[in-house]
């Protein structure tokens, strides 16, 4: 059977892999796995959004409210916006879908950095968009604004701070990139890690209100990374009314389920947990930047939840020390995929913490 | 801002109303409404699926295995089926978007009955396709056959039975259908209410192994209706292992739930659940016709969970009637969305059906 030719060059994505393979393939115990692949929050989630829940399971029979109301008067009262300036999505993820879906066809143009995130990658060639990549890894926007006047793309990805490399532009250096770009060309910031990094330095800290200057900007921010709500894909994306209204015409109904719905409402009602839980992130990354600078590991600074080990200068292949990490039931994200030779790992919880660093030095010895 | 041109002709899908709704606009208490407009199950889910999600909580900041080889496991167990031979979506409805996504552009064509799904039109919309429709409202093979050899769609929808109006094919007629339907273009089986029709009839039922015949059909089921997991946006394809690996390339990762595969995989567990809340369904419904049948209301025969009431014969207006319903704190579903002067009432529990038809009486006098 012939499908659309665009399909012929889409590879599919590699998620970072589940407790159950290692359960299955090592014979570890569940409970012993520790999980640091997939930027998720090593805390859980709020005590709120479990009690929110346990009141919500005898309705899972029913749709959930497709009009999202309860959950966009939260939203709105957090960014003093209009609730018709968001859109919710099965994780930021399905919002950067429905971007690409509406603004690109085999005829457009996409713009991103060297490495960032896979999905902007995949979804623009799941319409046939050509990609275009900065040659530095990094987010570098001179190299941006020149490719952008080269090739005039209907999107630019802006990844703030950038997965899988943790580094962040400061808000003003994008506003004034924001400057030079024309109202045709869709500028997505994907904030999935924006909580973290604004701890860590508040120049990080994105304008939600960015749309008011720039109408042809979303800015993305996600209940999976800091909320602790991976597992329940809940994302959004805020801008102007008329950009949002376009993009609703790309979602499906009931996009997100009756429970993920009540967990992002209650999971906004506990902000301290959130912070106490980024405090933690960046009191532990410390240690993952002690224990590199004393054994001489390359790694790139990070104003996310996870940190970036180099391999190279250690003579080691990443894939081999990821599948070595796996082997002792210890999950870390091989970057191989992203033409790197290197790993990503999840800052996880102290305990967590010691064992990776406990592992690694006899690895390495 | 510009966007792809194929948007200005997609109008959003109207969802049924949601309980939040009459809450607000009515002033009606929650616990008061009766959602008798989105055809899920009113008897809840199984008791297994609580216990499993109760369970589960606790895991909700990870993201889910997106090899779903539980539920894959399951599922291939129950139909003697590879689990390459499945895809799971977000409601079967996800899996409707992967094929029109997967097989059509805008120099496409699909076919469907008359009135049906409206999803299967906008899917259709998102890509640029034009849509082909029978003129007959319920499915008629034979039109079916006409347009098919005149237009070559490259997508031939059959909701077996169809929502909204409740008619069912017979599995034979479908199988001999598809002997004159080319490899090239994809048919799609939609079975969201199969579990119904095929209770009530067995000649309804549509084998699970068609694909080994046909490698062009991809046969659809959900769990938002029979096992009562609406709320948690679950569905599955069934089709030849080359077509699943293509629709795959379209599925975004993680696109269920963490939960919602949990709830899933409890809710195969307890096929008595589902084959009581079915043979209540039936009992009940045949109220609605006996009803009907008294008060001298046309309706359609209905091989699902729901019955079509035609308000012309009474000189009603749908719509009116539909918002005198909700007045009362019974959501109901108007059809005049398709074009119908018709209301689609979802069979509920005895208490829920005895409330209808006093309101129902009342209004009628």
């Amino acid at each position: 059977m012939h499908f659309n030719p665009c399909l012929n060059a889409i590879k599919t994505y590699q998620a970072g892999r589940p407790i159950e393979e290692v359960v299955e393939k090592y014979g570890i115990k569940p409970q012993e796995v520790i999980k640091l692949a997939s930027n998720e929050n090593p805390y859980g989630c709020s005590k709120l959004v479990l009690e929110a829940l346990q009141k919500k399971l005898s309705f899972i029979n029913l749709y959930p409210d497709d009009s999202m109301s309860a959950l966009k008067a939260l939203l709105s009262q957090k960014f003093h916006i209009s609730p018709e300036n968001l859109i919710i999505g099965a994780g930021s993820d399905q919002i950067l879908e429905f971007c690409v879906r509406a603004k690109c066809n085999e005829k457009s143009k996409v713009l991103m950095a060297g490495i960032t995130f896979a999905m902007y990658e995949i979804y623009a060639k799941q319409v046939g968009a050509q990609v275009l990549k900065t040659t530095s890894h990094e987010h570098d926007l001179e190299e941006f604004l020149d490719l952008y006047a080269a090739h005039k793309p209907e999107i630019i990805f802006l990844c703030t701070p950038n997965n899988p490399l943790g580094e962040c532009l400061d808000a003003k250096a994008v506003e004034e990139f924001l400057e030079n770009i024309d109202k045709e060309c869709l500028v997505i910031l994907d904030g999935a890690y924006q909580e973290y990094a604004s701890y860590k330095d508040p120049k990080k800290a994105l304008d939600p209100k960015l749309f008011e200057r720039f109408g042809n900007v979303i800015l993305l921010r996600t209940f999976s990374k800091a909320y602790g709500l991976g597992g329940m894909r809940m994302g959004y994306g805020i801008a102007e009314k008329s950009l949002i209204s376009q993009l609703y015409k790309m979602r499906p109904p009931f996009n997100v389920g009756t429970l993920s719905l009540e967990a992002a409402c209650a999971a906004l009602g506990d902000e301290v947990f959130v912070r106490e839980c980024i405090a933690k992130n960046f009191t532990e990354m410390q240690k993952y930047k002690d224990f590199a600078d004393a054994h001489g590991i390359e790694y790139l600074d990070s104003w996310s939840n996870f940190i970036v080990f180099f391999c190279e200068g250690k003579r080691l292949n990443s894939s081999a020390l990821a599948e070595a990490f796996m082997q002792k039931g210890i999950i870390i994200r091989d970057l191989a995929s992203y033409g790197m030779n290197a790993v990503r790992i999840t800052i996880g919880t102290e305990e967590q913490n010691l064992k990776v660093f406990s592992f690694l030095q006899a690895f390495l010895s």
